[in-house]
């Protein structure tokens, strides 16, 4: 490419599509023309990206073409349709969905662990990882840079703008319907007062949590929580990692936290992991519970870097660390990574 | 003791004593005399239980004199005090305050668990365990039993009423300030909303999760997470367990859940762990996720037992297993524990 290069940004109209532009428009500026470009039932809509009214445009092999780099921020099947269309005419395709994720021609890439990933990509395509892999990626991968991971068991705290606008309004309409009430105490209560107004979810989320998010995979587990073990062994480039998480849903609407038990293959101690994080890329160290400091999802939405506290040595063994971490998911654990993704490609191309 | 024998119910007035005095009434009546007593703040209040109105009394040496068993439902240092008061004029004394949890002489029990425990009292005081700690340690004393275990890792879901009343009305308070808003994506805007009204908690509950409970303890652990570790070494008689706990607190009013992680010392299968889960005494299993089939503390609420959901084999460790459990904090994590330790007590005696 020659120039500035041209980005199309595809599924511009969506909550990750809003928070893409929002930060489009903050970081430094290395893009020539943006395109806008979502589904033909919102094309002609008109977003502002860098100050500038842009119409969005319909997805089109037309729309596409003569895109340097397209981030794509869409549904698995869009992705899974339109993705190979792009690359084919040329373009770096950044991919959002799952669609890509598992292949191995594909790179899976969170630039502060594994930018060298994005050097070899045979189908002209980068995929980005899960919104909790994500949430967690960037501290592991840093201590695994140091001290060598042997292991992972994590639980998570998910916050419903994952499961898009739709599980937003869920939970706020949910909120509305238990406030100012006794509910929580009775069997069964908080069912009835919530009604079907559960939304994406399987439950309630008003007064509750729910162990499941995803559609059901294997032996018991879910497509989430398989997602996590495959994700980080591909980033980490460790394929037999061992990996158990648990993805548990919680009535907060933006930003993931999740509670990590990482075994090293040397022993560490919380010092050393304290220098390790707070020196981190993309990691912000919060971490003196006796004032009070440890990251929570109302502190941490609407910024950029994964927030890391509660860390702690195993009593048991000296390789074992807990640790609880926070991130936005709309960031972070999606817009964000992908822009980082798509800003890396860009600089390669002008280098 | 001859006849039936005469219970005291010490810190009757407070929310796990209402929870107490319910039991007593829903329960096979085994008790002759049941006083009810609290500090002489309260005393003076009439509550009914087994239907009969009954007249609160000051805590004193007088009040506790000829209780057969006492249970004590009152703070750390009013049990530390009162208890071997109770102890020394010849009451059994069942207490729910971490005052003697530790206590070599005291044993910690679960009467699914370990009721052979009770029969060693040299101080004629037996303690009751955490609700964190209860809320687990009935499904994972089932599968020990059979598998042996080896080491836990566990992430808890904790309800804002095992802060007693203070902790139920900071959330509706706050809940109610967030209620009808467009609150939760922005920084600090639930930290806005909500005010000085955190009630107990140092950070607000409302759209969010606090990855802490209990006080400071050494090493960036918390009181609550260190808690869980002992007690659960001692209820199970491992002194050696490795246990790894992360305590966080999440806006759900009663019923705390745990993701368990569990190694044991042979191979384990799905199908084993429901057998035996399926089976355990004070144990429902509830576990068919592609129907909707897993505990959440809205369904669980109210109930007396363990509810065990999610049952997963470790993809990397034909050893381990992941579990969801749910129990209600007030009943099987506070009051039902030490009336099932009473009554246990009352058996013996009268056997």
């Amino acid at each position: 490419m020659t120039g500035r290069p041209t980005l199309a940004v595809v599924g511009a109209t969506g909550a990750v599509g809003a928070v893409t532009l929002q930060i489009l428009s903050q970081h430094a500026d290395v893009w020539g023309d943006i395109r806008l470009i979502a589904s033909p039932r919102t094309a002609g809509t008109k977003l502002s990206v860098r100050g500038v009214e842009t119409e969005v445009v319909a997805l089109t092999e037309e729309s596409l073409r003569g895109a340097d780099v397209a981030v794509f921020l869409v549904p698995d099947e869009v992705s899974a349709r339109w993705a190979p269309v792009a690359a084919a005419g040329g373009t770096v395709v950044v991919d959002g969905s799952t669609a890509f994720r598992a292949d191995p021609d594909v790179p899976l890439v969170v630039p502060e662990v594994n930018a060298g990933a994005l050097r070899t990509r045979p189908r002209n395509i980068v995929a980005s990882p899960g919104c909790t892999t994500l949430s967690l990626i960037v501290a592991v991968g840093a201590l695994h840079a140091e001290f060598g991971l042997r292991s992972l068991v994590v639980s998570s705290y998910e916050a419903v703008s994952s499961s898009g606008e739709e599980g937003v309004e869920a939970l706020r309409r949910q909120l509305a319907l238990v406030a100012h009430t006794r509910l929580g105490t009775h069997p069964g209560d908080v069912r009835r007062a919530v009604g079907d107004a559960t939304g994406p979810f399987p439950a309630p989320l008003a007064l509750n949590v729910v162990p499941w998010s995803g559609v059901p995979g294997a032996d018991g587990w879910s497509s989430e929580e398989l997602g996590i073990r495959t994700e980080t062994r591909k980033i980490l480039g460790l394929p037999d990692l061992p990996v158990a998480a648990t993805c548990v849903r919680v009535p907060v609407v933006t930003t993931h936290s999740v509670s990590v038990h990482a075994a090293f293959e040397q022993e560490i101690t919380v010092e050393r992991a304290h220098g390790t994080l707070a020196t981190a890329p993309g990691v912000v160290l919060f971490d003196d519970p006796e004032t009070g400091d440890f990251p929570t999802p109302a502190d941490v939405v609407g910024t950029d870097p994964t927030w890391v506290g509660r860390v702690r040595r195993s009593l048991d063994d000296p390789t074992g660390l807990e640790l609880f971490v926070c991130g936005d998911n709309l960031r972070k654990g999606a817009a964000l990574n992908s822009v980082q993704i798509a800003e890396a490609v860009a600089a390669e191309a002008s280098a």
